[in-house]
């Protein structure tokens, strides 16, 4: 497989919000990345806050509020990782409309974004109900992005 | 390959320092996860901290301490998934001694969280030289317990 290299200034998805410049050596390296923080965020939110928010597991507070951090922290990262190129390659399911339809991508994003911000304030009330809501809708938002521009 | 299910309970690791408690439906997803945050943590690592404190690219104080703070961050998370039945599976690098060696495994993380939040304050700084330094002190730690309890 062709190995391409990838200069940050070329990816015009790093003004989505996101603590770290883009830059990777290979695009393999980016698919493995932004796979690796979203298996992550995933395993803090379905696997941990889910049981919880479904009443699955007994709430716990403390724990809660410390995954929904780990939730809200690793909601930045993936999106740089999205550059051009990186629509082939590794194992990826991103469908080309995350290229082709960049606006709607980033407001996707954002909006998944904006929701983990609620849910690590919701987790931090200790209220259960509120995490609830707040773990609902930031599940839809993971959902609607999925559907849009993820291949099954 | 037989699919074993693991009670969070069970796992000792989990006394290292962490924010979630550590349930994984399959030691898969274990092996996954930790090697996920790893692989997150590198890139910020190695990739972007890297070429700084090498001088290999120019040094920007603002991306400098985005990328430790995910560092930092990152730092405490893959313990947990360090669970007893977890040295086999997935393509786990894993050492034996992580399970035999449950103490001296526990001082090598804890000198490398350590080591990031030196790493994260040093950035913050804005000090070249100071990254640099606390660059290098962090990935010795990282090299020595690589050393120590990973395959090549």
């Amino acid at each position: 497989m062709k190995i391409l290299t990838f200069i940050a200034a070329a990816a015009t998805l790093t003004t989505l919000a996101a603590p770290a410049s883009a830059q990777f050596a290979k695009r393999e390296d980016a698919i493995k990345y932004r796979q690796s923080a979203m298996f992550v965020m995933g395993t803090h939110f379905y696997g941990r806050l889910g049981p919880m928010a479904g009443g699955k597991v007994p709430f716990d507070a403390k724990a809660a509020a410390e995954n929904a951090a780990v939730v809200a922290q690793m909601a930045h990262l993936p999106w740089p990782a999205f550059m051009p190129g990186t629509d082939k390659g590794g194992n990826t399911k991103a469908k080309p409309e995350i290229w082709t339809e960049q606006v709607k991508f980033k407001e996707s994003a954002d909006k998944m974004i904006a929701e983990t911000v609620k849910l690590d304030a919701a987790a931090k009330t200790g209220n259960l109900d509120a995490l609830k809501t707040a773990y609902a809708a930031t599940s839809d938002s993971c959902k609607a992005c999925h559907d849009a521009f993820q291949n099954k």
